[in-house]
């Protein structure tokens, strides 16, 4: 059901005779379908085919900004060159074409939207001592921890230089009130390691906080670009924040989806990282005597033991319906998000949103 | 000629009968001067002592603020409550008097100009592996780096929110720019780290960009708050800029004036940590062959080399006179900033700002 999803990772093979943005989309939305023919979801996202090849030349002229031999600068290049999905960008695109369409000021905010996620990147990798990052090492392993806190500070500073100069009203004060947001939810995260105390609360503190407000943040602040009212940007924002915390659990679900023995082993990756997922959440609630094997799973000095502890939790998750669960979560949420837009005119931009949504749940047609 | 200056430490001793903001005062001016009575400046800093008490409290507040129990927050806490001078939010309280007074627009960017220097202290502490601040242990000792990244980052958007809500004209763009600026100056104090150039025009654009900016925005803003216009706040601008460099050149001699055994000493430590201060470069520009001792020094890995290096180093600042010719460039620019304020209308509080630029160079009366 959530097969499509496993095209978003960024080490899933890719038409390589494809242009960049186009490869880039195919991943988000397995455009070329399961039989090789372009899905709906591919066709529609071509309004913003345009839009999204503007951005990334924006985010390539931040790359290449600065006297370019300072660490802090390569940090920043080494990021924004591993591009992502740039699924924030394309979805402040999609809503500001919901209204007069991609202006000037639509493109700053799609590109700080960027910014401000690969701001993030930069913090949590010092902050999680990552050394992976896309499939390449990540910036702090390459530059030092130095490099990737001021040039997360600094892409924060440019995504708010940029925000504040589009001029579009009440863009600034929300984006501010969603770093709060975030940063708070790093907090709660920060203060929850190495230690595993389920809580679904928790988790969608986290998830909210992390994920889910930057996407709100994009899709209304789009809307509000493309001169949309209060009414229309609001249904925008509940779209981004269903969609996000939907991103955030099938996200989950990647590392648990997939033949016995691949379950096993992502189930072993996760519990050595401590990681919190909604399916585990979801059996522990279920069966909570499941909760010393992960502990000891989570406190386990060797391999060993932490393998058996794997073997174990992936069997719960599978006897206890934890996986469909967290399917049918997702599922409400896709759907939420689709019935959000409701109210807003039909056009080609608001079934690619609705598209997105349903694709990434495995509902696309 | 800067013994008045020593009080500025922030373990100088405090009348301890003496209210908090007095004492800091106190400490900022050496208010109590040398016989005892109270300075000029001692007097003239008593226009703002009630706003410094409302920009206390407000900083309180911000430290108060949140659960209290997760470590980002208490990494927050720590830092804003080992008080420092906050000489920048009494800049602002000034530059507002100097046109229609201390209004809750004041308050706002006072209490960001301490919160943007905080957020930078934070972050600072993690990138230098400092353990020790105003006398304490640093937060990152006590609650983790992660803390203290997260800390800041949530200081920095906690000012930019208050700076927006103040709906000063200008205020939010200048400070942006002021913020890319500092993190240009930390991005080339980076890259020059491990190594030692000495170099005084990299000094001087590490100095201008990681001190005197903030100086500069908080006059200038100050003064926009104060509803003065744009020559008026050029003018307070200025003023900050030079203080800032000022202040940075005297800290710098702080660590060389006193007697002979104590410059040894502070020379030796400051070799330790590769710092490059204004006199120091002034003694390498004199004497170039000095700098395969400096380097010898910075690279030494035994206390025995580092220190028959301090005394080396100790003996060329004197003798070559580098010491009184940082002395000489910090008056020029506290003469400088006196000059910047020559069209301001005459008061109280522009006799303060006069008098802090003076005493801070040893000629206050």
């Amino acid at each position: 059901m959530v097969t499509s999803l496993i095209e978003m990772r960024p080490e899933a093979p890719r038409d390589t005779g494809h242009d960049d943005v186009l490869a880039r989309l195919a991943d988000i939305c397995n455009m070329r379908g399961i039989d090789g023919t372009p899905s709906r979801l591919g066709s529609l996202l071509g309004c913003v085919e345009d839009d999204m090849r503007v951005i990334d030349a924006a985010l390539e002229i931040v790359s290449e900004g600065g006297s370019r031999e300072l660490p802090v600068e390569k940090s920043v290049r080494h990021l924004l060159r591993l591009k992502g999905k740039r699924l924030r960008p394309m979805c402040v695109a999609l809503a500001a074409r919901l209204g007069t369409g991609f202006s000037d000021a639509a493109r700053e905010i799609a590109v700080s939207a960027e910014l401000v996620h690969a701001a993030t990147l930069l913090h949590d990798d010092v902050v999680d001592l990552g050394d992976k990052r896309r499939g390449e090492p990540t910036a702090r392993m390459i530059y030092g921890n130095a490099a990737s806190i001021f040039g997360g500070d600094w892409l924060l500073v440019e995504a708010l230089r940029r925000i504040h100069g589009a001029g579009v009203p009440g863009v600034m004060n929300h984006v501010l009130a969603v770093l709060d947001e975030m940063l708070g939810a790093e907090s709660l995260q920060l203060a929850c390691r190495g230690r595993f105390d389920p809580s679904l609360s928790v988790y969608m503190r986290v998830v909210e906080g992390k994920t889910a407000s930057l996407f709100r943040w994009a899709l209304a602040s789009g809307g509000r670009a493309g001169g949309l009212d209060d009414d229309g940007c609001r249904a925008l924002g509940t779209y981004g924040d269903r969609l996000g915390v939907a991103f955030q659990v099938v996200d989950d679900l990647l590392d648990v989806a997939g033949d016995a023995t691949a379950l096993g082993k992502n189930v072993y990756a996760d519990l050595r990282e401590g990681k919190m997922t909604y399916p585990l959440l979801v059996a522990l609630e279920r069966e909570p005597q499941l909760l010393p094997t992960v502990r000891a799973a989570c406190e386990a000095e060797d391999d060993a033991h932490l393998q058996a502890a794997g073997a174990v939790v992936a069997e719960t998750l599978a006897r206890t319906g934890a996986i469909e669960e967290a399917r049918a979560f997702a599922t409400r949420l896709s759907t939420q998000a689709v019935q959000s837009l409701a109210g807003l005119r039909k056009c080609i931009a608001r079934e690619a949103l609705e598209h997105t949504a349903l694709e990434l749940v495995g509902r696309g047609k």
